[in-house]
């Protein structure tokens, strides 16, 4: 099991990473500027999770392929941003991708610590959020989770569903594929068809 | 004394999470970013102190009832919010409820967990202006904390008192009751009067 | 080894604090909102470390030195203001001095408590690199680190200096000062020569 979670763990950050080096890249920053940017998206979230579970030193900071993958995602879109830029939504779905990743395998891996299931899904969902969430302030911007479409609920979505499967005692495997792609599916729904929550109404 | 420290912190939740909730509104949020705004800002100074005195997971996220009243009081003032918002400086003053309350249970707290008094008077105003600051950031502003008027101090003397009131053993329900109606009165009385500290003078 | 470490965690605080005070006087903050940003430059990327390694309570809320070398610096730069801004590169100059500082004081932290080298040397980077982040983030500005010539660089050659010269056995004080001084002679040539990395080229 521990293996899944590693994948899944560093194909989180590795997308995460490239929306928080797309982000460096839109602000202008220079190539450390995006390379910094891109370690804080993609392992912010799991460096909060390790440090609430008591996890430490956190995975992200003992483990030096979290750096590694981190730095490689920096590069590679420091080098190939005109083609991912004009991709537009690719960004996005980076952003997305990374988000299912992270809310199934923070979800497993509190279970994991013995966390109560509500918890675990909750701090599967922080977990998600959390790159994206520093991303974003770090270049002075409202979090996407508070601004976008079905973002944090997807999230959410993602990790209930790995918490069922494991009340359910399901194969492990199978409920972090269903949970990864329903959170997915749910924010590229959102997305392409402008899914959204209710906004209270302005005062008249 | 767990029973009170718990009422303590969860009434300091709500109401720093109806801040949260506000302030989201004002920014035209759809519900489940409220409602992260919420979360966020009520628990935010808690799990802050949680770690830093090593208790983890922190309580707001291994006691489900954290999670519970952070969101029933993101849903009351999604609804309710014309009212709230009509009502004002009501927004500061629950915010300045919350700072009193954690101000003063992050102290008894870091008493409990053998901090030695000056740092468990820090870490309780810490506590206290942690949820506000984090709330801020998120929404792209200068904290409230940085801003306003005997904000962070009238979180230090709310702790100050729970402080002094143990190293004279004297009953602690009093000493947090009067720590909370001290940091409560002191931001009111600012806010309404405007009393504020010296600013240094520009360049000239 | 503990004497030393802590002298230069104390004389990064104090310098890190001075920044803090400094970019919370161009913002006009009162006295008390001075004192917290000084505070909180001063000490988050140590407290950061300090949680990341186990070590809690972290130094700065368990050791009063720390919190009063903030508010002497926060003090002294309140009254001091229009000289110290009068200088204006000296504010970059206390912030690359408090980089240096920490980012070295950091690597050294990491490694006695048992992080491989590659991660004590990352370690000692985000340690120099915390405080000037959220300094700049409470003030709603994209951080320096993200948008400076060679500055994390700058921090990461300093802590690989203290981790090539643990490596090869070298006495940790000639490592730690020629660490400082590369680090913080990195950051003064790319202020002073505008040294900087490549910036991706915009879409044409």
């Amino acid at each position: 099991m521990n293996t899944r979670l590693l994948v899944l763990d560093l194909v989180g950050t590795f997308v995460f990473a490239i929306s928080g080096a797309s982000a460096g890249l839109r602000r202008r920053l220079d190539l450390f500027g995006v390379l910094v940017l891109s370690f804080v998206a993609g392992n912010f979230g799991g460096i909060t999770r390790d440090l609430m579970i008591g996890a430490v030193p956190p995975e992200a900071i003992s483990d030096w392929r979290y750096v590694a993958v981190s730095l490689l995602a920096g590069v590679a879109t420091f080098y190939f941003f005109p083609v991912i830029d004009r991709l537009g939504s690719a960004v996005l779905l980076f952003d997305g991708a990374g988000l299912a990743l992270f809310a199934v395998s923070g979800t497993q891996k509190a279970l994991a610590f013995g966390l109560n299931p509500i918890m675990a899904a909750l701090l599967g969902m922080l977990t998600g959020i959390g790159g994206g969430m520093v991303r974003d302030v770090l270049v002075a911007e409202i979090p996407i989770v508070l601004r976008a479409d079905l973002y944090a609920i997807a999230a959410l979505a993602g990790a209930t569903v790995v918490v069922i499967g494991s009340l359910l005692e399901l194969p492990s495997t199978a409920s972090m594929i269903v949970g990864t792609a329903l959170c997915f599916g749910l924010r590229v729904m959102a997305i392409k068809r402008g899914w959204h929550l209710p906004v209270a109404r302005p005062r008249t």
